[in-house]
């Protein structure tokens, strides 16, 4: 049979925009229905492959792929989940080729960060050697920003905008009260091992005296005292203060700051929170009062704030990766490779997954600015374009209409259960 | 002379359309030049008339004005300060008549809540005992939607909206990661008194299983062994549970979940970091991975998801404002009167400041499900159109184009400084 199904799943932290991928991939799946028959979805990512607990997309009517485009959170269910070493874990590699040879699958679509990179890439090698071989294409994801080769990761850009958009207002709200109230204010955000989502706060502003007046990466070790100086100053100078923390803020020694852990009124140590700890040691040292925010999954699944490049190239991906599927590419991953800054321009090449796998792209440091609390012109050149744009969701009664999915299972083929 | 000044202040914390209102205010004074020379602002709220820093808005050209509009915070300066009881108090109200009397000032917009009523209130009393009555006007502003008489406050619309909004994104992402990652969120909102926030987060979802699952209110007295069953009954039966928690919410007993033991200006206890109590709580009693958003300043400032309504009122009650102060009017507040649910129908009517000053208007045990944990069709009737529609910013490379005043200070007229 020339015809072949396709297997699509998510994996990994979800974003506003993966499923905009799915749309892609999907769209694309069905204006070449004489060359895939079916893309079946996992149920929750690739367990449901190995438990072969698979979604009929072709029950989903096109308006409801269509609506994925504008929906934010993974629809079919994402998993934190990874397939370890193939000697470590031979079982697991060969119940997911077991499952698609039993379903006709050909064509597996991982849609994730470097985790999922490295086992579409194990996927297709062993698929091969069990004489199955299997067309397996990554499609990045991640609002790390941390996948190389590319550009940038399709999810990064609209939570950069949000957390753009967030501080400026946020800002506005601090100064006009900082004469008799809060003068301080800390914004906590994503991003344990890289600064991306940090460092596009810094779009917030573009003054001096502009907020955000303080980033803390987590490539910069955390010095205490220069930074109670800087907040200091620019309380005296501006009347105000805005800080922005990533979740990976660190001291010299690799120890987390969030670590440090605070108390609460009850005297109970206090999981979690970075922003509480630095508003904390303002409110000690500096006596100002403060107000903090953690923005956490709102800044992931803000769709309604989305960044129209990053949809753009969210859907793009998907539709690349089937694309290269159906012209018999294997282990690799459409990439965005930026053509211009201004105006900007992008286009999608290709990357082996072997050469994206487990690797983590950093903040340069060329992108923070010599005293660490802010970014550069560079890294101001290289964000701008990614928040660009706006696409708004459809609402109702004030409400964004966001999709559902029937979900209707794909009967399984196979007698045996698969415990994960 | 027949032309007088008018004085403008923003008062307590800004909105979202607090700048909608001096829109109104300054705008309908404008189309009225032969009763209104101008419109100074007081810098940084009353505190600008006590100590003569105010702001000549005729130096601010058109479109900065209309700009205003769509600009979230408090663009001339907000402040929490409170007039004390005249009494207490009387250099500091004489001091506000010795202003206006300067600079030939006939009129008082007052823009705040409760408190800000009260002084409105008590300087009309005090300028007509002293000889130069001022038609003194209030506005209603608060996102608590804690004045009384009006059927709603602006400010509250566009919170509402955002943690509406906020609340079905995010359930969309953890109910994604739910079988493998986190099952439970926590949002914290705000509402120190009244669980008006925390109700507007019950419009995210419709249908049984929609979150948020479990909404914490102010009103209802907080049972541990109560709400930890609920929780567990979710993630059994949805498979995750979403809580929205209001900073205010307590125990029996009156305690805070979250008591921080500082105090504000007005002498309010400041509350904050509920959400880490609550989430750490479920996972020491049933240990289900979680997450915890805290929202703070980011609600009341997100003017990019701002509600349509919400907008048209804000500028509604300042344009009303003036309209009735150049009727003769004094000692009013203009007020929303709804006409009719569907299709939502409101106008604007007067209401004398003696009725609303220091009253709050609490959420109706009615618009609370018996269970405590939801809220119910009646609460849904009233809320549901003060989310409608969006009135999205203007945007320049990503980020929404808010604007600045120039704020060129009206020359001094009295020879004497006035600590506040």
């Amino acid at each position: 049979m020339s015809r072949k199904n396709a297997f699509y799943a998510q994996s990994g932290g979800v974003t506003a925009v993966i499923n905009a991928s799915a749309c892609g991939v999907i769209e694309t799946a069905r204006e070449n229905r004489d060359k895939i028959a079916n893309v079946y979805a996992g149920r929750n990512g690739i367990i449901g492959a190995l438990t072969e607990d698979m979604i009929d997309t072709n029950r989903e009517p096109a308006r409801t792929i269509a609506a994925l485009r504008h929906t934010p959170g993974g629809a079919f269910g994402s998993a934190r989940y990874k397939l370890k070493g193939i000697e470590e874990n031979r079982a697991e590699y060969e119940r997911l080729i077991d499952v698609f040879r039993a379903h006709n699958i050909g064509y597996f679509f991982y849609n994730g960060g470097n985790d999922s990179m490295d086992t579409a890439h194990k996927v297709s090698l062993i698929s091969k050697r069990m004489g199955y071989p299997v067309n397996c294409l990554g499609i990045p994801k991640t609002v790390d920003n941390d996948l190389p080769i590319t550009d940038n990761c399709p999810g990064f850009g609209s939570v950069a905008k949000y957390i753009a958009v967030s501080t400026r207002e946020a800002a506005l709200d601090v100064l006009s009260m900082a004469k008799t109230s809060t003068k301080v204010f800390v914004m906590e955000v994503m991003g344990r091992h890289a600064g991306w989502i940090a460092a596009a706060a810094g779009l917030a502003g573009s003054e001096p005296g502009d907020a955000p007046h303080i980033i803390l990466f987590p490539e910069i070790p955390f010095e205490r005292a220069a930074f109670l100086k800087r907040v200091k100053q620019c309380v005296e100078q501006y009347g105000y203060c805005v800080i922005v923390v990533s979740e990976g803020a660190r001291y010299a020694d690799g120890k987390f700051l969030a670590e440090a852990g605070t108390r609460d009124a009850f005297g109970h140590a206090q999981l979690g929170g970075v922003a509480p700890v630095v508003a904390n040691m303002v409110r000690d040292e500096l006596g100002y009062k403060f107000h903090y925010a953690i923005a956490d999954y709102l800044q992931r699944s803000a769709r309604h704030i989305a960044s129209a490049v990053d949809v753009d190239q969210a859907y793009a991906v998907g539709k690349a990766a089937v694309k290269f599927a159906l012209a018999g590419k294997t282990a690799v991953m459409p990439v965005i490779k930026r053509v211009s800054d201004k105006p900007y321009r992008w286009r999608i090449e290709e990357a082996p997954l072997a050469k994206i796998a487990n690797k983590e792209k950093m903040l340069p440091r060329r992108y923070i600015s010599r005293d660490g609390f802010s970014i550069t012109e560079a890294a101001r050149r290289y964000l701008q374009p990614l928040i660009k744009g706006e696409n708004y969701p459809p609402y109702l009664n004030g409400l964004p209409k966001y999709v559902s999915i029937k979900g209707v299972p794909v009967a399984k083929r196979l007698n045996t259960d698969f415990v994960v």
